[in-house]
């Protein structure tokens, strides 16, 4: 377990958890294991289509317009903390954000998601990718700034997608049920598929480690599709290229989180790439993913998002069998199992965020 | 363990499995742990798309209607056995046949699904399900006499959806990847979830019934959706449900085999519905997954579907390992760990056919 007293040689004398604003966060507290005054709250996608907020400032935008936009990603970014109150702000951006700024072909069409223009293919491909620089995000980066000025005491997350689910896009042209034709190349030709996984890896790492030296006080790797694979494969064909990603921000000692829906059968090895917590989507009890991470490892998650949309009493009941789950866990941080849906009703959210803060407070 | 050797009296005089026809068929004897001279294979979805054959005689029919028509059924169902040599016959059929059949308004839109005209959401809703009745497909279950005709000792696997799939469907109005408002309604209104899951149940198992009576000589019940859950709401909420669709056939002696995709997490529970055999899927391996549905259980898979877009020998390695996997088994049934893509090469198809055959026969 890291300590948290110990200042981060890698982070500029302003990070806020260098100059301390964020390093008593319950968020940063819970990530490292140390006791906190209550269990910390975010939600995946919190930051998004769920929000009337969100909706009108996004009018007449499309989304990696926004994404690429300082005064957007700001404001989308602090709506959330700003309405629900929630212990830490997601970075407001997509997963192709990086392949999008280094020229990749790229769109994200409304009900579909990423669309590549010419999906990769070939080893002659991978040459498409070539290093991501500052001035490449320095909208976005920018932005980071912004919002940590703003954000105080409360910490923000950083955020990039896994090589794996950025590949699986790049090969498959889109969003897909299945990723056979990407898990077909990892098979067919491992020369290609580590360079295309290498060379998204740096990628990822760079401008990961941008973002946190811009003051993020934590970070998640999204690992969204990575649960289309067993562990074997994982283990042969893509862990090294996610513990490159989670390797490039290890010496700035923020607490990095690790996170793909579906992958039961991969919280070990998902843990074992480098990541301080891991998040546990809604299809595992937490007591059986701490059994199969580890009992020095906190947890990030996981109500179901379904039961957002349940009576009231029924929706705590749910939130309180999630905190009952978690009361053994070496530290625990309060999510979804998945994204905010889009039909979520905000209320809703704010409403858990409040019985979570309530029900574990220290008086 | 069924005793093979027994004449299942629920069963008529001419059925393949009390007239003899398929009782020594390798699926057969696999599924029931017996001794088989070579282990038997089958694809699911391989009466289908992958097919040159069947999008030909499929030219100007829509799927739902092709599925009541006598002879197309009998037709698509018999194409892979020729083609492909495989061990069993799949019905062709769509897991919306029965509630198309008693009058619900669905079709299945090309590159969609299944499209309900009117979803699924309150206690009213639910009268909208009658009973099923042999007249609301005979055109079907006249298929399945003709198939068993042709088809000798090969057995015929009927199918039907598990509730929770069909259920999805339902209240979803089409195919969903997060299935929300069908958890929802689990979870906020469990009196009208139960009255639907029965009525499902009781029609799916009432035309798995019919389907066994005219020939089948083996049965697959799909939840091709129920990953989607925790092992604590499966149990609580859909286990009996599931359970009463295989209870339909227990006293005619079919094997019975349950398979969805992703369901690591609940295969144990998948198997006490009353599964004879359970299918795996590709993300844990056949051991793994022995070790949680118990050892004196036969398995069916799991050969990812990427592998068939492979070069041959890195295909023929990932079956060997497939095959490897199983050797201690109390039975094995070889298959992909999901259905036959639609773009999937039908010679490799027939390839992995005589690869398993010739891998595995006692000479």
């Amino acid at each position: 377990m890291p300590d948290s007293d110990a200042v981060p040689t890698a982070l500029p004398s302003h990070h806020p958890l260098v100059d301390g604003r964020t390093v008593g966060a319950p968020l940063i507290r819970a990530a490292r294991g140390q006791s906190v005054p209550y269990t910390p709250v975010w939600f995946m996608r919190q930051a998004g289509r769920s929000l009337p907020e969100y909706r009108k400032v996004r009018e007449g935008t499309t989304m990696l317009e926004s994404c690429f936009n300082t005064d957007l990603v700001t404001e989308i970014t602090l709506q959330p903390v700003r309405r629900h109150g929630v212990d830490a702000a997601i970075f407001f951006s997509d997963i192709v954000v990086p392949i999008k700024a280094i020229g990749v072909g790229v769109e994200i069409v409304s009900g579909v998601g990423p669309v590549i223009a010419e999906p990769f293919r070939t080893a002659a491909d991978v040459d498409r990718l070539r290093d991501i620089t500052p001035d490449d995000v320095a909208t976005v980066i920018a932005a980071i700034a912004a919002i940590v000025e703003e954000l105080g005491s409360t910490p923000l997350i950083g955020f990039v997608g896994a090589p794996f689910t950025l590949a699986s896009y790049l090969v498959e042209g889109g969003p897909s049920r299945d990723h056979i034709h990407t898990k077909a190349l990892m098979m067919s030709d491992p020369q290609t598929w580590n360079l295309l996984l290498s060379r998204l890896a740096v990628i990822c790492g760079d401008f990961l480690r941008m973002q946190v030296q811009a003051g993020a006080s934590a970070i998640q790797l999204f690992d969204s599709w990575v649960g289309a694979l067993s562990a074997k494969s994982y283990q042969r064909s893509v862990m090294a290229h996610s513990a490159a990603v989670m390797a490039a921000v290890a010496d700035t000692g923020v607490p990095r989180i690790h996170f793909g829906v579906g992958t039961g059968e991969l919280l070990g090895l998902m843990h074992q790439v480098g990541a301080d917590v891991v998040g546990v989507d809604f299809r595992l009890s937490l007591q059986e993913a701490q059994r199969r991470v580890g009992v020095d490892t906190p947890l990030q998650g996981n109500l179901d998002p379904a039961a957002l949309f349940a009576p009231l009493p029924v929706l705590d009941s749910a939130v309180r069998d999630v905190l009952i789950d978690a009361q053994d866990l070496a530290g625990h941080i309060f999510n979804l199992g998945h994204g905010v849906p889009a039909d979520a009703n905000p209320d809703v959210i704010t409403h858990v965020v409040d019985f979570v803060h309530a029900r574990t407070s220290v008086r």
